[in-house]
């Protein structure tokens, strides 16, 4: 179960320095690492690793038996150091190594496969699932306990679903996916025409098209196009309690967190970020490299990168109160702001003589 | 599979006008439709249509075999029209033609149906779902997979669940509903009473009542009453992700959008719209037309129809933050105005010899 | 079904005061209740109760059995009463023999428990669901219809898991818990490291541990630790919706109502609670007996009890839009009060003599 820390150094390529205490490379080489843990929590058999310099003073005192740290660390580490220039990267490409285990090939006896789908090589399917006719599954795909899927889905190569998915007839999903538990993908759009007897459904006859090493949190609902596809690129990154309405599209390696929405026809461009809670409007553009703070509404398209923002900051209540109740005067205010500056204007102006000063007024 | 672009015609009652290129209107009827898409996808044996203005440059490159247009589009439309005054509602119309078809009736052999639950006719149950004692589903009912149906529960006629569903004991859905994947009705409203010792679980003894073609998006939970019932009025639609609490009243034909949220006792009256992510306080309530902005926070009751918006514009962060700190500042920056005017209002009556000019503040 | 009018008055601590009418206090006492409702619904075999003053109104109109009531609306009360101090919580006692039945002990003949699981007496496993290798369920615990135990769950006695729930592997639950359906908990926090390739998923060693006697909403999300653990404590309780990712702790008896969401290693107290879709930034820590608004952002550590908001009131569209377009000059403004307050004190300065007034800015 474990790893030799010369392996993980020589893997990583880092530079391996045994520590104080007498010990000789060799024999720190020959340590068995069984896993990894922060500064203040490891313990003798695990790693650990500094990221920030909030953390060195946790490496001081860690009982780890080796660090990830960088060059100018080394002082101050008083255990094995792996040197490396990005202990972060260094972590997380270790963390493969004690992740969970995939399961084993096989499909559980309650699985129902319907028996026009087409499995690929070393497919999991666990208890519960159902497979739709004509879905077809790569190599090494998993399919979680009680996960459903329709119809004419496709699912690349090595993706995972986990518990209790529904992906809906038609859905394409990339390679090398990961789709939490309770994920839906292929929904209905929000799509009504209104009537004088009330809404008429607008059936939705678009697909979902999702690209390789997309990761898709828990209950996260994707829904489909109505006409044409929604799309979500390739290396995407959604957190858990996302919702993307029809017709969107989401550039490749955009990170949206947990709770955002984008509503429908919504265009996020690459390289994007999202902050918890933030919500596209409908039918707008996002640029590329464009970062969105967390409960932001974004109203209108955005063609530059840049960091963008919308409400206020938090207060005490009361405090908050006083403030807030202003708001709904600002125009008023701003106008009062006028008129004293016209008042101030035409009195500077008696004072000098008739000659103008500028206007106060920044424009 | 396909339909006769006359039939189409007929059906919405649109008029028939061949295109150029030498075809006749018969020959025209005759062609075969085999789905809808947009003007600028749609392919040879496809429908499109143009709802409105900003579609018309497409239309004039479509590869269409027919539009659906209005009267004034019918010059610029190079290929057959299907001629109506709402194509929008036509394509709302003729969707129905191209959804997904209903499964097939009968029970998989692996789903659980309690010996006490009434299915009507041609009633169709998923592999995995279960029925609880004294369910009772209403003809043409479809249950999709691993969907669980609590005791006692009632399903209107032509009712369908998609996949992973959960539907608590005794909850009420009406007929001709669409509930998504994932959706949850019937759970525990938020209710505890504050104890010294913790809180104490307030059991919800209501019910949820949903009535007739109520439209249910992905993950979307609705929660029983505490006493009383939750109710969902007729021809409602909810989007996904949407939080309904305990003894919530939604009127008929409202609609609501993706994670929006209602807590307890919150009552939204006919005809109203929620835009994403926005939600009302507990026990408001709203009046009939009433539209909410996205991510809009209403904290009291509504007595009349019309447009309500909370919170700020978006800016670029450097931009929103010399903002959003002055926010802090501004009940003082109301009273120092006062004082400026008191001032201003001062010396005026000064210069004018006692006589006060008008107060400048709008009240 | 029923219960004695005197068994319940003795179960709570309440005196018993037979009604007008004619009634006399054993016979009172005799009376069955099969139910619990609001004055203005409960029937003749029912009783209610009066919480607030604003009930006083409906408890005379009341046809319940009897009324749990505080003494000072004894005179007012038509039926019988059941005087107690506090009748809200005596009606939260109540609910409790109203609630619905526990299912009974027995695995279900569909479900799929690994021969490696562990299940104590009592334990109810329903159809459709599994328990993974290495899973502990204590006494009397309930897995609902399609629910998912990883491999090495431990689940404290008494615990009651809705349907279609999902738990991952290692995930720590403890007594007397109540997870509604479609609850994810384990899911990978949001967690990646940037490379010039996309980001690198940094896999989620860490796990959940949640304390005894909470409740968590449907389709709440829960995600495991990076590397130390996300941690719930006892008596917490969560509404549906909510996001907790990876590594946040929740302090005892706190309660967080819908849609609400915690970033990553985010901590609040003991005894708080945050209002609906209201959300805590990643890496602050929020003190103990802290109120968080509705929809309000905190964005910076809380160290002070008290109540927080963010955000602005709610207007009628065409006024909001008239204030928000000033928000985003409201910096300006600002300087332009400042260069006003400047030349009116110059002004007075002249007016007096020289001698400088007060500058009117508090700050």
């Amino acid at each position: 179960m474990g790893f030799r820390l010369a392996d993980l150094a020589e893997q990583l390529g880092a530079r391996l320095i045994a520590g104080e205490g007498g010990a000789d490379a060799e024999a720190a080489g020959d340590i068995e690492i069984c896993g990894i843990a922060n500064p203040d929590r490891a313990g003798p058999a695990q790693l650990t690793f500094v990221a920030s310099k909030s953390y060195a003073a946790a490496l001081a005192r860690t009982r780890a038996a080796a660090a990830l740290i960088t060059e100018d660390l080394i002082e101050q580490c008083p255990v094995h150091r792996l040197v490396l220039a990005d202990p972060y990267l260094g972590y997380a490409r270790l963390t493969t190594l004690f992740a969970r285990p995939k399961p084993p090939a096989g499909v559980h006896p309650s699985a129902v496969v319907d028996a026009a789908a087409m499995l690929g090589a070393g497919v999991h399917v666990g208890p519960h699932a159902s497979i739709g006719a004509g879905a077809r599954l790569g190599d090494g795909v998993v399919i979680g306990a009680n996960s459903c899927i329709g119809e004419e889905v496709t699912i690349g190569a090595d993706s995972v679903l986990c518990a209790n998915v529904s992906l809906y007839s038609g859905v394409q999903i990339g390679a090398r996916c990961l789709l939490h538990a309770g994920v839906v993908v292929g929904s209905d759009g929000f799509g009504f025409a209104p009537t004088a007897e009330g809404f008429l459904k607008i059936h939705q006859l678009g697909r979902v098209i999702i690209g390789d090493e997309v990761e898709i949190g828990a209950n996260t609902c994707i829904d489909r196009g109505a006409l044409d596809d929604t799309r979500i690129g390739a290396g995407v990154k959604l957190d858990n309690l996302v919702h993307i309405a029809h017709n969107c599209e989401i550039g490749d390696h955009s990170a949206i967190t947990g709770q955002c929405g984008m509503a429908g026809s919504a265009r996020l461009g690459k390289g994007c970020s999202m902050g918890g809670q933030s919500g596209l409007a409908g039918h707008i553009r996002v640029a590329d490299h464009v970062q969105i703070g967390g409960q932001t509404r974004i109203t209108k398209s955005i063609d530059r990168p840049g960091t963008y923002v919308s409400g206020t900051g938090f207060s005490e209540a009361s405090q908050w109160r006083k403030n807030a109740v202003r708001f709904d005067r600002l125009n008023d205010l701003f106008k009062r702001v006028e008129r004293l500056e016209a008042d101030q204007a035409g009195q500077n102006a008696g004072k000098n003589g008739g000659k103008m000063k500028p206007a106060n007024r920044q424009q």
